[in-house]
């Protein structure tokens, strides 16, 4: 075994078997006719304010709830999150800044709490109007629906995501549960798909923006699925304080721990996806360029088909990292290991067990680690193997 | 018709019915047992000395090949190409080096010409060692195969190409021949894959060189299949100035459309490509950024499904698009058309005929145009679909 590759990974946090809501917190799912069948509609609730912070898509042509939600977390506290899935509302100009207001709106008479802290997120098909109408509908009465059980939220934000997701886990007293979707047009930067964090912990707003910033940078923000960047993105937090105080370094690492999982959870569901790719870079000058191997390599076409057809074509590792023109590396002292065996050293492709690479290769996940050999920089990327299903899911995602 | 699509590709060079070579070019082919069948082994001849410029790969890992070559080309003039397909001789360290070096010299040793006079290129599987031997072997009696078609020489360059490629045409009393292979891992970067030009116009070594990396920054430089970028990327142009003199504007104008035209070809046999996708961006602050959206675009693969699947889910453009985080555009005047069709007018989806688009989309090739509507910046990226094809064909490219 390649030591760098065991240390992908060193999570220590543990995560709860069955996902559960902090104190306080509840949410509901219906549908509301925008999917033909299927939960379309989810709304997460505090039933105390809560400190809030949040990170958005960077992509210049963001959705309307990105626009209306930049101004709302400016105010620091939210009581809601109110969600609809299959429809982004993104690219209708006026008309969809307003049916964001009245989506945020409707929730808030619903819970009869203040509109400024309601977020609200769209997430589906580009372009066409959102169908407001039916959302003020379902939200009507939907404060009778209200549970705890995380995974009823989480069905009602997924798009083409083959299961909901959530997971918690324990600080001290307190719950951090993370609800998210992906799938695909996902590479986020500076923010992630749609993530929904919420914990009982009592954290102030500038220390909780700057804990999940870490958190993201280390996580959501290495995660890519096809190079696209939604206009969509969001990640949110939200503490509300019923737990008390906590350590902020223990607070700050479960986070990130749990981001990184959700990370994980994410990729592996990739569209079309049948397996995880890490990708752990080290001994880069420094982790920006790190960051942009891993990337590279993760996004690269040839490397997700090799690790979808499991054959150890590991050259194409020397081009994916090769292809990072600017970037510092040693090409006579790259190494690189998938799965703990070695494949190149010193620059050359070594003498592995092709046959013994080929089952490890076969399996889930694959992790390829590589060291450039000229400093201390580290970075893992996450992303997926690239397979029909991915081309199938995308050639008719619109008429479907 | 939306008018800035019918701009894109305004060509008026014309291309011979069947390819020629210029006078005094000559090829040869055959199989020399590195492919179960098939030629794999091409050598290209001029009868007298050619003036000769080349451009190479930027990968940080280039192949054994390009080491040597930036050597050769250092001397401005060449008599022979000699290449084999299957096995590129890439991460191989000194012995990769001499192995070039012993292919060059082989060849020179058939044509009778000095070995700092020929140029090598190896393209195949990456990491394997060159079967030296087999190439030695196969070069022994070339010459007694030279002949005149380059189609002939085109075949033994081919690894997943679907067939061979080469292209004429006329400047004056000359002529420019285009031979080239593509298929997969191309998205050169101040180079191509293989591409190799010759002419029988005399053109001194520097003004040559001007020229053929303007026609690559217009035409090779701005493909890409799928983002990866080979190891072996090559471009070379010889003029054995045996049709006199040319006047220099026409010349350059006649090699940047071939260099286009070929650019297509190779576009459109993109691995599993089923069209050629072309992505005309204007209005941009400066050409450097309108390339970065061309190729943001053409590379998404979420577009590229969409040119595939013809499902016109037209938002997708908003997201290729605003992903480029830093180039300038104005979000509420962009403007964006398929095939002629405005699908994006002020920033907002706009009400076109969708059976009507779906029916153009499905054809082929796909042309879409962007005004960036902030500046005179343009430039046009090709490239083709994404389909079940790419992912069959590299999923076990390695074992075939």
């Amino acid at each position: 075994m390649y030591e760098p590759a065991t240390r992908v990974n060193q999570m220590t946090t543990t995560f709860h078997a069955t996902p559960v809501f902090p104190r306080g917190f509840s949410c509901a799912s219906r549908n509301c006719g925008i999917k033909e069948s299927g939960r379309d509609l989810s709304l997460f609730y505090s039933e105390t304010e809560a400190s809030a912070a949040a990170i958005f898509t960077k992509n210049q042509f963001p959705g309307a709830p990105i626009v209306v939600g930049r101004e709302i977390i400016r105010g620091g506290v939210l009581r809601a999150i109110v969600v609809n899935s299959r429809v982004s509302n993104v690219g209708r100009g006026e008309e969809g800044i307003r049916n964001a207001r009245r989506m945020g709106a409707a929730a808030a008479r619903a819970l009869n709490v203040p509109a400024h802290q309601v977020l609200m997120s769209s997430t589906g098909i580009i372009g066409i109007p959102l169908p407001i109408e039916k959302i003020e509908a379902g939200l009507q009465d939907i404060a009778s629906l209200l549970q705890t059980d995380p995974m009823v939220g989480a069905e009602g934000i997924m798009t083409t995501d083959t299961h909901p997701k959530a997971i918690s886990t324990s600080v001290g007293n307190a719950t951090i549960t993370v609800i998210a979707k992906g799938s695909g047009m996902i590479e986020p930067n500076m923010a992630t798909m749609l993530a929904y964090i919420f914990t009982d912990a009592e954290i102030a707003i500038e220390p909780l923006r700057e804990m999940l910033v870490a958190a993201a940078d280390a996580s959501f923000n290495m995660l890519s699925i096809d190079t696209d960047t939604s206009t969509s993105d969001t990640c949110v937090i939200m503490a509300n304080g019923q737990a008390g105080p906590v350590d902020h370094a223990a607070f700050a690492a479960a986070l990130r721990d749990a981001c990184i999982r959700m990370t994980e959870i994410l990729a592996r569901d990739g569209e079309g996806a049948t397996k995880l790719l890490r990708v752990h870079i080290m001994g880069a000058r420094e982790r920006a360029e790190a960051r942009r191997v891993a990337k590279a390599v993760v996004n690269s076409p040839l490397i997700k088909t090799m690790a979808y057809g499991a054959d150890p074509n590991v050259g194409r590792i020397f081009m994916a990292v090769g292809k990072c023109f600017d970037v510092a590396m040693a090409s006579d002292r790259l190494i690189a290991a998938i799965n703990g065996t070695i494949v190149i050293e010193n620059g050359r492709k070594s003498d592995f067990d092709e046959p013994s690479l080929r089952r490890s290769l076969s399996g889930d996940p694959v992790d390829i680690a590589i060291d450039l050999g000229v400093g201390e920089g580290e970075a893992t990327a996450y992303g997926c193997d690239l397979t029909e299903g991915y081309i199938k899911e995308n050639a008719a995602y619109y008429s479907s």
